[in-house]
């Protein structure tokens, strides 16, 4: 088992209209067409070559405002306390978010994505292109989403740094 | 723009057949249900909660033995030189990989799971579950890769450490 700190360098921020946690789209998939832009630093542009061919990409990103690791949280789409890796939530070991975004439009450096659920001034890890024949697998059990208890569009600030009093997972 | 390194911490490893990337399966859709396990450090063992409702789980792990980040490269199903972002080589400037693979079972901290595409002993980082609501998106151009012009299911050591030689992108 590894046990070395492994180094991440942003390559890029990504920008949104959601200045907060609070009130941000759950998912890409809930985000209404919501537009952003991602800039990414000019010492990766030649990275950005064929990019323009895909409609959708993944974003990686580091939840930087969320609150600490928990291992167990009340998920937004639930009423009751899951295990964090059976969850999106960003309060992570390791605080990675993945995002499916619409592509609008390449500009040199400059990304135009839509369907954003992402806060604004997030730092950017990694692009890859978003494959339905690499990424779309049907499933028939979906664990505490096929309970399907709420259906919130939106997230909250229970997972921003600082308001560890509202959640008291471990 | 920020600029500080981000620390990330492996929170398990990953056990797989492969014992080198020359012969890994390409993405799980082309591992012919190869079986693996994850290894899930102890002090994460609370968050494991609930997982094994989940059909398919996302792994983010970390590429240890690819080689070091390059902006242009022949991807495997591909004789031209490709964007690094617009592909999911390995040998990324965050070289973090993204696997959607089957969950078979949950013991304690051991995972079984198939659809395996990655490297024997490879860092484990973040495990979320895969829900088809979040995941799952239509699109009609997926850039190169309409091209098809290989059929590569698994890789060779193109983006391994010390085969720089091979491929003379960046």
């Amino acid at each position: 088992m590894k046990n070395q700190d492994l180094i991440l360098k942003p390559i890029g921020v990504i920008h949104s209209p959601f200045k907060d946690a609070d009130g941000t789209p759950i998912q890409p998939a809930m985000a209404q067409g919501a537009e952003g832009t991602v800039e990414v630093l000019p010492e990766y542009s030649e990275g950005l070559r064929d990019l323009d061919g895909f409609e959708r990409i993944w974003l990686l990103y580091w939840f930087d405002r969320s609150c600490e690791a928990k291992l167990k949280v009340v998920p937004f789409r639930d009423t009751e306390e899951r295990g964090l890796f059976a969850t999106r939530a960003p309060c992570r070991p390791n605080p990675i978010g993945i995002s499916a975004v619409r592509l609008i439009s390449v500009d040199g450096t400059t990304l135009r994505i839509a369907d954003v659920d992402i806060v604004d001034g997030t730092p950017l890890i990694d692009i890859k292109p978003y494959v339905p024949g690499f990424d779309v697998f049907e499933t028939t059990r979906n664990g505490w989403l096929d309970r399907n208890i709420t259906d919130r569009q939106s997230a909250d600030a229970r997972f921003s740094r600082g308001s560890e009093k509202e959640n008291n997972g471990k």
